[in-house]
Order: C-alpha cells, then structure tokens, then sequence
C-alpha cells in the first residue's frame, strides 16, 4: 500500500510536503485550505483542492492525512480524519498537550489507523553529527550538550503570534529541540528541568528560552533559542573528557572536534597577565596545544519518514517517530512551562 | 598614612603583588613564606624576609598585611593580623565561607583596623565593557547575560587540587565570576540560584560549573567555566530588545555590538531550504541585516584598588571592596552548591 496523502492546511508547510513528498513515494492526492486561492495553487499542482478539512477527509482515494493546520486545530482534525479512517500524521507539536495527544491517539486506536508526527529535526545533519559523537564516545564521557538557535528575525509571524492558536516558540521549535535531546540518548532519564523563558519582543507568545535537562547518564543539556539575539552562537557545543564538538550552524556540517596537542604532555601551563591580574588555568595555550580533527561525515534522507511510515501502514517497520515520544517531549515542555512559571526545577523521570 | 605592605605567602600571587602594588603606591615592607627559597626571593627585591606570618606581625613598620597564601588560612592568619593591629586585605576567596568571613570582620572590628579582599576582576575589562552597557542601557532592555570562561589548561595545579586547602575552581574563579555580576548590578537582588558543578579532570575539585542567577530586574545571568572545553566561546555574551554585545576575552575588549540593519524594515525574514525542512524565523538575514558597531572604550587601573585602600585608612574614601559584598558573594557560591547537590533551584533574596 502506498501513502495516498491528503494535505489539510495549504500553507507554508502544506506546500513543502506536497513539493517534496513525492520524492519519498507519497502519492500527493488532495489538499484542503479555507483560503481560495490556496485551493487554487493546489489544483494548478493538480493536487485535488477542498475547502474543507471535512471535504476532503470524504474523499476515498485519500488514505492518509498531514495536518499542516495551525497548531490548536491538530487535535480537532486529527479526530476526525481518525474516524473518516485515515492513518494521520500530525506537523509538530502534534497538540498543545499531553491530554490533548491522548485523546488522538485513543480516536486512532479506535479507528485501527496508524499516527504520527512529522518530527523532521530528527533528519537534522548537525544534530545527527553530535548523537554520532555520542552513540561512539568520540569525546569520551560527555558532560555538557548545548544546543542553540539564535537569529536575527526577531519577529513572529502569523499565527504564531497568538497564543490561542498554539503560538511562540516553545511550540514552534522548543518541540523540534527537545526531541532532538532524547531522540539523541533514547536511554538516558531526565532527571530535572529547569527553565527560563521570556517575551522580549512580544507581549504574547515567548520568544527566548533557556532550558536545562539533567540526565541521568551524568550529561547536563542545555537548549537555548532566541530569536533576537543578533550575534549567533554556535548551533551546538558538546564537551567531554576526551574533546570538544562544535558544529556551527542548522542544518549543516561546519564544524571541529577539538583535542589537547601533544605538546601540553610536556609543557604545564604558563602564567599569563592580564591587566588586572595573572592567571594560569586561563592562559593562552601554545601553537599545538589544542589540536582540530574533521567532524565525521553524516548521511541523512528526511525522506525517509515517509518511507518509514509507508512501511508501517504495510506492517514492515516500527514506526520511527512514536506517539509515546512525542508525549514525553511535550510532558518536557509543560515541566519548563512549571519552571520557568515558579522558580523551581522540576524533578522529571 | 601610606600602606607599609606585609605579604604573607610569597607564591604566585605574593610575588604578583609585590611587583605590581608600588606603582599605586604601596610601600612594600615585608613577605613572609614556609619555603626558604622564597624568603630568598624576596629578600634579593630588598625586601625584609620572614620565615612565618608570626614573624612579620611582629614588625612594627608593617600597617598593612595582604593574605597571598591558599585559601584555607585566610582566616586564621587574617585573625592573627588583626589582633597584632595590622590592617587586613585578603586574596580571594576572602575565607571557606561566610561564617568564617565573620570571625574575621568580628576580629577586626575589635582590633579597629580595616579589613577588604583583593576582587580585582572587578576591573576587567571586558566585564566593565559590559557593565558601561548595562549602566547606560546600550542594548536596551538586557535580559540575558552570559558570563564564560573557558580553557583547554584542564588540570587544575598545586594546593588548587585539594578540597581540604579551598581547591577547585569554584573557590578560584567563581568567587571573581559571581563577584563581577552583583558589581554590575548592585541594585538588583538575586531571586533564585540554580547550578550545575561537575568534576571533568579531578575527582576532588570542581573543575567545571554553571550557575544561573535569575535577577530581580528581570535579567537571567549565567555564568560557565570549564576547564576542558577547547573551542572557547566568548567571554560575555549580552542580549537586550536593542541590540546584542559579545566580548570576546579574558581581560580586552575585543568585541562588536550587533544592531538590527534598517534594510529588515522592509524585508520580512524569507523562507530558507534546510535539509531537513524550511525555517522562516531561522532563515540566514540579507547583507546588512545585523549591523556591527564597536565597543563603548573603557578606562581602567587594578592599582586603584591599593590607592582605595590607602584613602580608606586615611578616612578619605568608601572602601571600594566591602566585606558585605564578599559575604553575599560566599552566599550565592553555598546556593549554587545546595542546588547542584540537591538538584533543586535556591530561593534567595
């Protein structure tokens, strides 16, 4: 059986499936948007057009649908598109809570489909370049993962703005950066999290946030985002006792592993002065004394979440983003709302 | 009345400030050390030589003692000192904690002599760069600041190894670290510490510490050290809703301040491809997008320590370093070790 997909919501992210899904073997039969001219733009793609979500889920050549909605209308549709017997695949965050994926996952239980969500940060080569560090102790025992996204676009845009609609960016990427931790270490515990999070350029929906994971595997991962801090910092920084990773940018390879030069083994560190005092433990090290290696070189296919799922709808693979995943990313998420709401750090697993 | 300088412990830092503090015109008098070859050292500088810190507060023309030995006898020598009416200045930290600071201000306040302790990264450079942003609201409204140190000098060396001589880099630099944020903002209590304290390289010192200070004027300050991370990351990081500030280094200025370019005015952000998926708020800005300006300059002399210090014993000044200051500094250090052996965030002022 193939995916036969119906698209509902022909926005931004409607539009990137219906362009690239083919490629993985999607047949793209049919897109929905209350907008007319989106219904249009689908069926000049000759991509059928509704102008309904429940329109097109009457459609029978549409086995599956893609809920490319703003985020509070997930649950809604996901429901429905259950019940009209479609596998569903939800865009991130698949709902704005624990309880409202419950209730999803109960609707397609009951409907005997398949669910999941399009979790496409896990096909992220600057991710994948830090869980091969990871996976293969390329630094030794890590003790500190920090994962950042910075930018200059400090404004949010559509719907995102209103909270209502499921805005901000915990919602937007907080759900992509958090499940790129634990699809990382898929056997470590969070021990606790704790959290800061702000509105610096909106009264509304956050825009800045710090989070801190403690595993139990003795690593501390931090994520930051913001989205007005204008000189970016590198997208990740894992250390450990045998090196340094830093991979520069979304999406990308560019990057080192940093390791101590020989010459260190025979020269202890000097002092140096600075104008207000010496220091040893913060001199400059000598030429050699920190050497770089090439970061190992990661292949990756995001088409291959929708090969995946296609598997599973014929009972040939696990499926690769699961539903009990995407609850523990959003339990994650309401303990840093906890915290970052009372002070505290919240004791998790 | 000029400072006739005794310098108990002729180490590193002894020598360092027998070398430096005549140029802000203290007469150094006396050093007094254990090692033989170091009353040799200091007597072939012309200056009198003393085998024990019993010695050299025996002499009369020493008003002045400063406390250069390791930290965990601060307190009993900085008693000693005061009891024999020398005026007392301690290197950092001042003693092992803040019951131990009082001990010494009780004894000192008996002995009515004068008592501070050497904080001299509070004329940092980079730090001050800072401050002058916070002070004249260059970057807006700040709401982070990042305070980090990091090195590839990953083992710690001589007494510095030793829990029980007040070893580890929380005594060594985190007592500077946490001083330079309540200097920069004085009027701002600190809410809540949350830390995270590792040993990387030594199994008996803390070689490794996050510490998040969230502040009463909204400001969230993270302060980092590591010891064995290789790729340094910038010294002060500052984000406000106008603008971002990055310091590059220990003791310079060598930095930019980053500004929204006017040419976003009119452009909204574009969507950008990455491999895994588009992103709007992450896409890369056109040319002119962040626009770059230099670093306000700052003036500054570490020997204004001494010539306070000098002015303090002459009833002419406020002392610059208070030992309130050094106390709630020792307070936020015991949080942040309360945090990272509990786990849980610290309520504090």
């Amino acid at each position: 059986m193939d995916i036969r997909l119906g698209i509902i919501g022909f926005g931004g992210m409607g539009k990137y499936h219906a362009s690239i899904a083919p490629e993985g073997g999607v047949k793209v039969v049919a897109a929905a948007d209350i907008l007319p001219e989106r219904v249009k733009e689908a069926e000049d793609q000759g991509i059928t057009g509704y102008h309904s979500a429940e329109e097109l889920l009457a459609d029978e050549s549409v086995n599956t649908v893609i809920l490319t909605v703003p985020n509070y209308l997930h649950k809604e549709i996901g429901i429905k598109a259950a019940k009209a017997g479609k596998h569903v695949i939800s865009e991130k965050p698949c709902a704005l809570n624990v309880a409202e994926v419950e209730e999803m996952e109960a609707a397609c239980k009951e409907a005997g489909v398949h669910f999941t969500v399009h979790q496409n940060r896990r096909w992220d080569k600057d991710m994948l370049t830090v869980k091969y560090a990871f996976d293969n102790k390329l630094l030794g025992n890590i003790f500190t993962i920090e994962s950042t996204l910075h930018s200059g676009n400090g404004y949010v845009h559509e719907w995102h703005l209103y909270k209502k609609f499921g805005g901000g960016m915990m919602y937007d990427w907080g759900v992509h950066l958090i499940d790129q931790i634990l699809f990382m270490m898929p056997d470590a515990k969070v021990k606790s999290v704790y959290a800061d999070i702000k509105n610096i350029l909106h009264e509304e929906v956050d825009d800045y946030f710090k989070i801190i994971m403690k595993m139990d595997n003795g690593i501390t991962c931090q994520i930051e985002l913001g989205t007005y801090i204008l000189k970016y910092q590198p997208r990740w920084l894992a250390a450990g006792d045998k090196g340094t990773m830093v991979v520069q940018s979304l999406g990308r390879q560019d990057g080192r592993i940093y390791r101590t030069g020989k010459v260190l083994e025979k020269l202890p560190p000097q002092i140096a002065e600075t104008e207000a005092g010496p220091t040893r433990q913060f001199a400059p090290l000598p030429p050699g004394g920190i050497v770089e290696e090439e970061l190992p070189a990661i292949q990756t296919d995001v088409l291959d979440f929708y090969r995946n799922f296609r598997d599973v709808l014929n009972g040939e693979a696990e499926q690769l983003v699961k539903i009990s995943e995407v609850k523990r990313v959003l339990s994650v998420m309401a303990a840093a709302w906890k915290s970052a709401e009372t002070g505290e750090a919240i004791s998790f697993e």
